[in-house]
């Protein structure tokens, strides 16, 4: 567990860099999960919000209710298209709080969801989200106990957005953070990476793309668990908005390691390097939401890999790249061409609302 | 606590209603709390969540996570304008949450905000907005833990909506629920109604009416504590969403019994009823956001009203009715003109987001 010295810390150490935000109203960029997020985040809402339980760079608070130690993670999701191949809103809204409460390492439990919904919406697209929700919380083993409606008129929102917060009972002897990865460690991801964002994407029609590709939506909970009767995980992140180099970035940054990544060891469907190709787009930055990178022992990555392989969601699951000392706060990337290349964060991302 | 069995029988009577939703499309009544709303949650979401934990008629969900009896609400801020007299989104997210945790019997501990930005909204009001938040959270003793930020497209959103979802400790013998209000019971209210729904309206500046009026949102945890030092409560709700008026109407459907109020005994501030009849609006059915309706035995009345007057919240707590047995499922309200007359759900709300 962290101990509330280590949180303030590292409050300090952000506050430090003394983040500002430039501009004077948002832009996408500001929800997008990269660096004009992160900024917002700790120059707008860390430093107001100071105590120690708040995770600005953390997947879920840690936190001790009535002698329980618990979980809790809050995300919105405003999703474009509401249904797209492999899931829609609704599974994407319940998997992706279950999925931030299980690489923090707790067992995901209940879940609240709060629905926005615009005027005009219509009532029977609402019953197939609800029906999604509930397929999707039954199949992690989750209860959705709690709710919330609000409607707004016509052009003040867009369709139907959705907030689901989840809490979960964290063992007490779990003790993972990104901050704890040390030079040597291996770097791993459960499966192939950019199918959600991909899909997406080519869901909204605008281009003129054909692609046999799902969303990767699911619910971790169960693979985490496979992870974590392996020892040595220090830390386990779902790679959503910003993708797995966005991820990478932060283990960087928290750690103060470099992390160096064999790029040919990075699974990536054929359909999502053809269409992220024609799109400009490097699928490490690509959302998926059913995926996760973990970073643990070097001398345990194969029985970690082979845990994960058991389960038909890690099917794909392999070791792309370790944990370096030098340059500190870095990603480095060795490409399929020999050379090596820094994978900074991203200011914005080239695929908004893609959750 | 209430049992599973319970809990499950009131879902079958609330299905044997075989509420339905008739419109095909969403409307602004399905997002203001009264009749077509509730319709909504028992047509659509309690249907296909359907579990014992779930709490279609709650203010939040009664659940054990490891050990530990705790509460769990959800509600997502639409309200315009942003801000107003007397508050904004940011404490009144921060109330509201709180709130529905208070009159469930729980200590309001920490709480998630899950942000839903429009593209373009002013950095500086965010700032504001964060700034509200954390001085609310403060005076209520609660600590916003987790956070979440989306950016939404232009006319996607209305400037900012806030997720905030909390949770905190129910004490294990605390034993609540309107559908144990009897007859003979008192009714109190902790203060004037109305003040909030009355001045959003009014800061809309659609109408052509000044009144000196702030809004009333406040955290009442303070105020819930004492009430709960005082044996013999049944239920407390707080008066949002469709006012007090909707409250009692929930309270005599879920016990079975009438509730006969005494106009003259609802404590309104004069602006308040000014404006109201202007507006053509029963002050009754007006949100408050600081303000509860509590039934409790009639031989502790006194002893409460007294307890809840110590504090400045509580100044103006009186006793409003009584719980009655006929006709099940109504209010009554006993006129100052010395009339009577049922004071039904309204299928809408005459005052839109002002939550």
């Amino acid at each position: 567990m962290r101990t509330e010295d280590e949180v303030l810390d590292r409050i300090d150490r952000a506050r430090r860099r003394k983040p500002k935000v430039r501009e004077e109203r948002i832009t996408t960029a500001h929800g997008a999960g990269g660096k004009a997020s992160q900024t917002l985040v700790e120059a707008v809402f860390v430093d107001a919000f100071r105590n120690a339980l708040l995770e600005p760079l953390g997947d879920a608070a840690d936190l001790v209710l009535g002698g329980t130690r618990l979980a809790m993670t809050t995300d919105s999701f405003v999703v474009s298209p509401l249904f797209f191949p492999g899931g829609d809103i609704g599974d994407l809204a319940v998997n992706g709080t279950v999925n931030d409460l299980a690489v923090s390492g707790a067992t995901p439990a209940y879940l609240s969801c709060g629905f926005i919904l615009e005027e005009g919406f219509e009532v029977a697209e609402l019953r197939r989200i609800v029906a999604s929700m509930t397929r999707a919380a039954e199949r992690a083993g989750v209860s959705l106990v709690t709710g919330d409606t609000k409607v707004v008129g016509r052009n003040s929102g867009d369709g139907c957005y959705i907030n689901t917060t989840g809490v979960g009972v964290l063992p007490a002897d779990r003790a993972l953070g990104i901050h704890t990865a040390r030079p040597g460690d291996a770097v791993l991801v459960s499966g192939p990476v950019g199918d959600h964002g991909t899909t997406v994407m080519l869901a909204r029609g605008e281009l003129d793309i054909e692609a046999d590709l799902v969303s990767d939506t699911a619910p971790l909970n169960g693979l985490c668990a496979r992870l974590f009767d392996v020892p040595g995980v220090r830390a386990v992140r779902d790679a959503t908005r910003g993708g797995v180099a966005t991820v990478l970035n932060e283990i960087a940054r928290a750690a103060d390691v470099s992390v160096v990544l064999d790029e040919s060891a990075v699974p990536v469907r054929d359909e999502v390097r053809g269409a992220c190709e024609l799109l400009g787009i490097d699928p490490l930055y690509v959302a998926c939401e059913g995926r996760f990178v973990a970073v643990l022992d070097d001398a345990r990555a194969d029985e970690a890999v082979a845990a994960l392989r058991a389960d038909p969601l890690g099917a794909d699951a392999t070791v792309i790249g370790r944990i370096g000392a030098d340059p500190p706060g870095t990603v480095l990337l060795n490409t399929v061409f020999g050379g090596t290349r820094i994978a900074d964060l991203l200011v914005g991302d080239p695929l908004p609302r893609i959750c």
